[in-house]
């Protein structure tokens, strides 16, 4: 695979040969981008052979991915990303602006974003012949490493605090995954999973250390570009865009911006859109960093119903901050209430998301009003999962129906109070 | 609209035109199938017309439904079908079967079967000016009727029992629909939606009642044909197709049956698939019929976890019936318990289903032990609904996952055991 060159720390900026090290940097433990050959790239692909695709998923842009075919046709595997991107006016009219689209991730194999990054890492754990992989994760990571493995046939082991919701957990097990409930917190899964992958010689897809969940993750920039280019041609007078994209660990963000700088490199890209991070006021390390002025990510006592970006201690935070700072974003930072608002007035377009699928367009919502969007802004709001993983907070978004007899004369009357 | 001609009655082929009736034969109460005329749509389109197009959607098919090009793209309302079809040897090998597709519908905006139905619903509303639609439903039909409405700003009005589960509820909810909760079962329900349309001169989509409700369903067996024309030339070895598909009101598996019924008449296909209706044992009273030899629908009294097709009296029974005699296919009744199995074999393929959706291959699992089904017969299976959908059944298709310390001691301990 000649395309692939190597790791990048994103601290000390140390690289690495692709064999040389796994995980994280070996020096200081920061984070490794992925190092790719652009000039041999640009070599053998353009834009326009990719735009010309048949492929409906995240491997039209495989010339991008650090991994080689990786087969399977005709599974779910094969069916990631390639998300719709929704036009509504209808969430645009009462913020003022003139054009608003929601780039829908419910809409992958297991429901939200994460099978970006669980596929591509499935493929890297067939390349490199590791026959196991495993991750810690109560939620969306781990139903999709546990769904993408199932769809090629690999063995995929979860770790989850015994905390977990029991039907959370079920999801994992329908997938066939090996589950084991740890009887402590997130973070003591989290080490248990990469202990166990030192000891097993099992492959670690953990969110913010394996550097292949963000190569991943970036595909969808890679379709946000593509729409975007498509789209351009349409509406000339829009200029830049502005993507909003909900923020726990990081690692999203981080991927997505990872993607746009990979088209920037190639030249297949003018200008890097603006990027805004969302994160719950519940759980904000990166945002207060980034309002902080530096990279400084000191852990919270996290405590907000958007589960899926819950998190004490972002594994993935330095690049994240980066990713709004460089490319003239911002951090916001929402309340569960506002999240809740979030959730109802996307249900009203059609569009179920979970709490942390419509953090970012609460983040909308703020940044409107705060003056940091628009009229003529072009925005693009990223639901990073299905409504239907966690309903219970649904219900807390909407009023409760009202109870009539069953009679025409019971209806009439309820309809005219 | 010159390709929509009227109805004819299923029961005593009394023919109407389209302004005459809006829902079942005044004279014998009978469902109704919606009459195309043949000769006009052969005269316009051709299948490479239809394989050749962009539109990624059951609106590809549109010079087949009776329904205007009905606008809103961009939103949901466009993505509805179109939905992949998987091959899976890992589900096919243990059966002794050489192929074997799965068509996951859990992949539709609103993670079931049912938008197929109701995205057609909305657009014959928006085009009758009815600016209500109304359904009876706790379930999927009333989610993808408030999802599909919200998508293109219609309003919808659901009905359903108090007794519906209040997180069902709250996604109807969220998708902004009003609805209403009846102090009464599902058929006091069904009635009051009639009455109420009826009164209010909202527009009724109740299931086995509303005839658009099948033009819309009938579309899958469309993708089924598009998918097999396309597949039969790289597999000339296959012959006849067999298409297995859960019923509950039988409308789904009526809906498929007249889809390839329009595609014989036109002359687009060769031989219509055989077509197996599999029922839940406690909630059979087609399979009743069917087994009997007659059409004669007897209510039972309904009781099987896959609850989207556990119903006491199935309002499309005799055309369901029909659909299996008429096409070379038969019925299966299977225990909940095979169900359950179903959920987790379809689990390990990567695909996670409702109950409802593991229904067919529950049947076929059966069909096979039967002898219905031969190795070398080509067989594909319909996944109706998403597993997200009831993750509580899912609980009880899987064992419970262990508990240990978190400790690379434990874990050894755990996995030598």
């Amino acid at each position: 695979m000649d395309k692939f060159l190597g790791y990048r720390c994103s601290l000390c900026q140390c690289e690495y040969a692709p064999t040389q090290v796994q995980y994280t940097c070996p020096a200081d433990g920061g984070n490794l981008d992925v190092v790719l050959d652009i000039e041999h790239i640009r070599r053998f692909v353009s834009p326009e052979v990719i735009f010309n695709q048949s492929e409906a998923s995240i491997w039209r842009y495989l010339p991008l991915l650090p991994v080689d075919e990786p087969g399977f046709e005709g599974t779910p595997f094969r069916r990631v990303g390639w998300t719709p991107v929704f036009e509504s006016a209808r969430l645009a009219r009462p913020l003022g602006l003139s054009t608003l689209w929601v780039k829908d991730e419910s809409r992958n194999p297991t429901a939200s974003f994460k099978d970006r990054a669980s596929a591509v890492v499935v493929a890297r754990a067939r390349e490199i012949q590791a026959e196991v992989v495993v991750t810690a994760s109560t939620g969306n990571a781990g139903a999709a490493l546990a769904g993408m493995a199932a769809a090629v046939g690999h063995q995929a082991v979860i770790f989850a605090p015994k905390t977990a919701p029991a039907a959370k957990v079920a999801q994992l097990l329908v997938f066939g995954a090996q589950v084991i409930l740890v009887d402590g917190n997130y973070d003591s899964a989290f080490d248990l999973t990469i202990q166990a992958a030192q000891e097993f010689g099992w492959y670690c897809r953990n969110t913010g250390y394996n550097p292949f969940t963000a190569e991943g993750k970036k595909t969808a920039a890679f379709e946000i570009w593509e729409w975007w280019e498509k789209t351009r041609r349409q509406r000339p007078d829009l200029k830049r865009l502005n993507v909003f994209v909900s923020v726990g660990d990081g690692n999203i963000i981080s991927g997505i911006h990872k993607g746009f700088k990979d088209l920037l490199a190639l030249g297949w890209l003018d200008q890097m859109p603006r990027i805004f991070g969302v994160q719950s006021t519940g759980s904000a390390a990166i945002y207060n960093a980034f309002q902080a002025g530096n990279e400084q990510i000191i852990p919270v006592a996290a405590n907000t119903l958007a589960d899926s970006i819950s998190v004490d201690l972002p594994r993935d935070g330095v690049r994240a901050v980066r990713a709004a700072r460089e490319s003239g974003g911002c951090y916001l930072a929402v309340e569960d209430e506002q999240i809740l608002q979030a959730i109802a007035a996307l249900g009203q377009a059609g569009i179920f998301a979970e709490p942390a699928g419509a953090t970012s367009f609460a983040g909308l919502v703020q940044a409107v009003q705060r003056g940091f969007i628009n009229q003529e802004d072009a925005v693009l709001v990223l639901n990073t999962g299905s409504g239907l993983k966690d309903v219970k907070a649904a219900m807390q978004a909407v009023s409760e129906a009202p109870i009539i007899e069953p009679s025409l004369q019971a209806l009439k009357k309820h309809l005219s109070q």
